[in-house]
C-alpha cells in the first residue's frame, strides 16, 4: 500500500477529493491513517513501526507512532516481524506438495523422492528475504479490499518462487566459486550423492517454480508478463555473473579492472534486479498494476536501493560488528572488487595505492589491517555515510513527486529502504 | 501439412465435400496432389521424396512418384534438403544481432562481445535437427495459404531457440559429464578462458533464447502456451537427466537397475521430449494450433517416435557401419544402458549373464566382441528388426484413424518417423 492506492482508493470510495501531494510528512500521516483504517492489518503494523522507528531517528517532530496508538485496530489486528515470516514458511509445504504431485514425479517416484530432498536442503533454510519482500510489496501495492487470505496466499505462494530462482542461482554459483559451505552446512554439490549432478538439480528446481507459475498463476491476465520478468531478472544476473567471474578469473591482481563503473554494473546485474526489482515487479503484477511507465520507475527504484544494499554488505563486511553480524568478512583476504576497494583505489596516492596492491587479497591478519587502515585513512565510513544519507534524500525527493507511476514506486523504494536503512549486520 | 489440413483447406474452398478417410494410401495420394498444387514447394518435395522411397520399400503397388513427377510445379519450386538447411543457417544471424542488439549488451560491450562467442561456438555448429524439425512441422501444419516469406521466417526464428535449448543442455551435459570433446572441437568449458564459467554461459544462452521469444512471439496469443512449452520440455529434459546420471554413478556395475522401465524413462524424457516433441509441438502452435487434445497426441506419438530414434541410436552404436556413420561406438566401452544391454539381461540365461557382467564396461576389444556376439546369439538385431516393423505399423494404424487431433498428429508423426527410419547413421 502506497500514497497513491490511498489517494485512489478515497477517489474511489467518493469520499474525498484527490489529496494534493505537498509535504513528506503530510503523506506519511495519510498513509499512517489509512493503513490502520482501511488496510490488511500486518501492513500498516509494519509500516508504522518502520515510520516510526525512521521518524524517531529523522525528525522528533513527526510521532506517527503516538497518532497511530489510537486507533485500536492496530492491536487487534497487529502482527509481528516473526509471525510474517511463519506465515510465509508455513505457504512452504504447498510449494513442495504441488511439486511432488506433478506426474511427472509420481509416475517416477524415485524422482519425486529425490526433489523432495534437493527442495528440502536448498529452499527450505535461509533468511527468504527475497520472498518476504514479494509478500511485502504485494501488500503495499494492493487495494485493501483486495486483500483476502487467497490473494495473500497466492503472494506467498509468487514468493517461493523467487525463493527458488535464488536457490537455483545458489547452487549453481557454489559449483562456479568452488564455494564449501552454504549457510552453515556444505554446498549442495558437494554432498557425496549430489556432485556435479547438482546442476541438473538446479535445472529441476527452476523447472519446477515454472511449474508453481503455471499451476497457481497462468489464468491471470499478465501471467506472460510474469514469465518475462522472471526470464529477464535472470538475464540481468547472468550477465552480472559474467562479470563477476570475469573479473575474479581474469584480471587477478590486475586492479586497473576495479573501476566504479564495472563495480555498478556487476552489482546492477548481479544482485539487484533480481533481489529487488523482481519482487516488486511481481509485487506490482499480483495487484494487477500493468503500467509499464510504472514498472520501470519501480525498477530505476529498486535497482538505486539495490546498489546500496551491496555497498552497505561491502560496509559491514570490513567495518561490521562481528557479534551483530555473526560472520567475519573476508572480502580483504579473498581480494574481491568491492565499493570499499574501488572507492579506495580512486583516492589514495601512489604510495598508498603500492601498499593496497601488496596487502589486498592476502590472508596475513596485518596485510587486512593494514588495509582497514588505508580505508579509514581514505575517509571512507565517512564517504559511506554521505552516500547512504544522500540516496535516502534521493528516494525521499521522489516521494515528492506527483507522477503517480513515480509515486507508487518510490513510495515502496522509501520502504525497501527503510527495511535497509542502517542495519548493522 | 498433413491430411486433415488438405480436408479442411478443400472445405474451406468449399471445392469438395469432406474426405472420408478410409485407406492409408488414398490419403497419401491427396496429401501428395495437394501439397505439389497448393503448398509450399520445399514441403512437397521432401514429403513426396519420403513418401516415395518410403512406398518404395514397403509396397510396389503404390508408386506416388509417378503421379508426382506428372506435375510440373515440382521441378519448378522444388528445392533441396542442403538449400533447406541453407535458408535454415541463414537466419541465424537474425539470432545473433537480436540479442546483441538487446540494451543490455549493448550498454555493457564486453559482455556483448563475450555472447556472440558463446553463441558463434555452441549454438552455430552441429546437425540442426531439432531446429529443421521445427520448421518441418510447422510447414506440414500450417495452411499453404498462410505460409509466406515472414511466418517461414519466424519458424525458422523459432527453430533456432530450439537449437538454443539444445546447446544450454549440451554445454552443461559436458560439464557432468567430463566429456572432452563435442562436434568435433573442445567443449566449450574445457577452453582455458571459459572453465565453470560455462555453467553460467549456458544461462546467458538460455535467457537469450527467451528474449528471442519474447521479441518475435510475445504478440501471438499463445505466447504463454510456447512459454510453457519450453519450460515442460525442460523439466522433462532434467528428469530424464537425473535418471540417467543417478544410473550411471550411483548403480555402477549394478546390472540390476538396466530394466526396460528404467531404460524407456531416460530416454523419454532425456532426448524424447525436447527432441521430437517439442518441435512439432511449437508447430502446431505456429499455425496457431492450440486445441489440447491435438497436442496431447501430438505428444504421445513424437515420444514414441523418439524412443524409438534413441533405440536405434543404441543400435547404430554397436551395429553401425562406420564407414557411414563416421565414428566408433563407444557404448559397450562405457557401460552405458543402452536398449541392447537391457535386452540382453532380460534375454540371457545365468552362464550368459555371468559373461555379460564380466566383459560389459570394458576397453579390452576382446570383452567389446564378446559382448557383440552374445547380442547376437541372443537375436537383438532380429528383434529390433521386428520393434521397428511394428513401430512402423503402430503409426501407420493411428493415420487411419478418423479423429482429427490424432489424425494431425500421427501423420506428422510419421513423416517424422520417414526421416528416420531405417537410417544407418
Amino acid at each position: 500500500m502506497c500514497l497513491v492506492n490511498v489517494i485512489l482508493l478515497l477517489v474511489n470510495l467518493n469520499q474525498i477529493q484527490p489529496v494534493k501531494v505537498e509535504k513528506v510528512p503530510l503523506h506519511l500521516q495519510h498513509i499512517a491513517y489509512f493503513l490502520v483504517n482501511k488496510m490488511y492489518s500486518f501492513v500498516s503494523f509494519r509500516i508504522i513501526n518502520k515510520t516510526t522507528r525512521f521518524y524517531h531517528t529523522k525528525s522528533s517532530l513527526l510521532r506517527p507512532v503516538q497518532f497511530i496508538s489510537n486507533n485500536k485496530m492496530l492491536t487487534n489486528t497487529a502482527i509481528s516481524q516473526n509471525e510474517e515470516k511463519e506465515i510465509f514458511m508455513n505457504t512452504l509445504p504447498i510449494i513442495t506438495e504441488t511439486i511432488l504431485k506433478n506426474p511427472k514425479f509420481t509416475e517416477l517416484p524415485g524422482v519425486g523422492s529425490w526433489m523432495k530432498k534437493v527442495l528440502e536442503y536448498n529452499v527450505g533454510s535461509g533468511k527468504k528475504s527475497r520472498g518476504l519482500a514479494t509478500v511485502y510489496s504485494y501488500k503495499m501495492i494492493e487495494k485493501p479490499d483486495n486483500i483476502t487470505e487467497e490473494s495473500l496466499r497466492l503472494a506467498c505462494i509468487m514468493g517461493w518462487c523467487v525463493e527458488m530462482l535464488h536457490s537455483y542461482l545458489l547452487v549453481l554459483d557454489d559449483i562456479m566459486d568452488h564455494a564449501i559451505t552454504r549457510r552453515g552446512v556444505p554446498c549442495w554439490y558437494r554432498l557425496p550423492e549430489v556432485g556435479l549432478g547438482a546442476i541438473n538439480d538446479s535445472v529441476l528446481m527452476h523447472m519446477s517454480m515454472f511449474y508453481i507459475l503455471k499451476t497457481y498463476f497462468s489464468q491471470k491476465s499478465c501471467y506472460a508478463n510474469i514469465l518475462d520478468t522472471f526470464h529477464n531478472s535472470l538475464l540481468n544476473t547472468s550477465i552480472g555473473q559474467h562479470l563477476d567471474y570475469t573479473m575474479a578469473h581474469h584480471v587477478e591482481n590486475n586492479y586497473n579492472y576495479f573501476t566504479m563503473e564495472q563495480y555498478m554494473a556487476i552489482v546492477q546485474h548481479k544482485t539487484a534486479y533480481y533481489t529487488f526489482s523482481l519482487p516488486v515487479c511481481l509485487g506490482l503484477y499480483l495487484a494487477n498494476k500493468m503500467d509499464i511507465e510504472m514498472h520501470k520507475k519501480a525498477k530505476e527504484i529498486t535497482i538505486e536501493i539495490g546498489n546500496f544494499f551491496q555497498i552497505q554488505d561491502d560496509f559491514i563486511d570490513c567495518f561490521g560488528d562481528e557479534s551483530v553480524t555473526g560472520k567475519i568478512g573476508t572480502d580483504i583476504q579473498e581480494g574481491k572488487c568491492t565499493w570499499l576497494a574501488v572507492m579506495a583505489l580512486q583516492r589514495c596516492n601512489a604510495s598508498q595505492r603500492s601498499e593496497f596492491e601488496q596487502c589486498y587479497g592476502s590472508k596475513d591478519p596485518d596485510n587486512v589491517q593494514r588495509i582497514k587502515r588505508l580505508y579509514e585513512t581514505l575517509e571512507l565510513p565517512c564517504l559511506y555515510k554521505e552516500y547512504e544519507q544522500k540516496l535516502y534524500e534521493s528516494l525521499e525527493q521522489r516521494v515528492k513527486s506527483e507522477h503517480s507511476g513515480e509515486l507508487i514506486s518510490s513510495t515502496i523504494g522509501l520502504r525497501l529502504f527503510e527495511t535497509i536503512y542502517k542495519r548493522k549486520g
